[in-house]
């Protein structure tokens, strides 16, 4: 199984965590994104976004880390991860949405203005933090972990760009129990970190 | 089951949409926005970023409209519209990511500038959408529907922005394939439409 990954990425590093804890066995292919390769088949045909990672399993092709998530967790992980019943599974996509939406467009887009020069809005990005932070901190605060009270794949698709969101300029300072958390998550056998985290 | 809602929200329409189409039975709670009232309880209880829609259906309280389409979909719907297969739900997956990333942050950013007066990047959310929406149009050219060849609960959380992108400048007149797969979803069985549609 083959993922087509960026160290630096948080997106890539979801699915490597996820991985690591869970023990499926992935062979990393290292995208070379200065030169492009990311506009580039392989990963062009399978992401028309150009973005990474993206996966190949056998015939199985997918883009987008949550939906890379949820694939590997249903065919590969105990179920713990990413139940199949509705109220589990729509807890968990509450923070696969927050994900890819707040989470994304706040700490991560205020990284890859001052990590990447990215031309985007900054002031628009800390201000999504600002809002989204403090109610991750109120969840984090009442619970152990984002959903079900135990690990699922929405730690592993929200923390990583909170997790490095001092590189956009972002502090944990005044979120404790969001630090806590992360530390939890470092503490869970199998796993693995990523540069800045 | 209670859904607090907001007419003119597309987030609202998404699932508004979906009930319709597999006849699942809503109360609509209408929210008035200009009185404040999503950010007093009981929205502010369920969704702390105070945003529509939430649901609420007996002990569960849900917020996110993709976590509320995973739920109703899994809970009440035939099977069809959002399987428990790894693959399938994967395939799926990865539209409800794009929708709340780049539709959200496309259209769905613009027409909140131009309609409601949001201080948002509006070029920012004119480049999300000529990225995404090309997309899509490939996509719609090649399939009638966004995922695993048939109406799913992705065509229900993609559609609503894309459809009423006008009122944010966002043209689809060069997007021939997007439009007819809109009049294929305004062509389903129990389908409803939203102002400007």
């Amino acid at each position: 199984m083959k993922l087509y990954d960026l160290e630096v990425s948080g997106n890539c590093y979801k699915v490597r965590l996820f991985a690591a804890l869970t023990g499926i066995k992935l062979e990393l292919i290292p995208v070379d994104f200065m030169a492009g390769e990311h506009k580039q088949e392989p990963v062009i045909g399978i992401n028309p976004l150009g973005q990474l990672p993206v996966l190949c399993d056998g015939e199985v092709k997918l883009w987008d880390s949550q939906a890379i998530l949820v694939y590997l967790a249903g065919q590969y992980a105990d179920e713990s991860w990413f139940p199949k019943e509705p109220i589990a599974q729509a807890e968990v996509m509450q923070w696969l949405s927050t994900a890819a939406n707040e989470i994304q467009h706040g700490p991560g887009a205020a990284r890859l203005v001052d990590k990447f020069g990215f031309e985007l809005d900054k002031a628009t990005a800390l201000a999504t933090a600002d809002r989204i932070l403090p109610i991750l901190e109120t969840q984090l605060a009442q619970h152990d972990w984002l959903a079900l009270d135990r690990p699922t794949i929405a730690d592993c698709a929200v923390m990583p760009y909170v997790g490095i969101s001092h590189e956009g300029g972002v502090s944990l300072e005044s979120y404790p129990n969001i630090r806590a958390w992360i530390d939890r998550i470092k503490g869970l056998p199998g796993f693995i970190t990523m540069p800045a985290l």
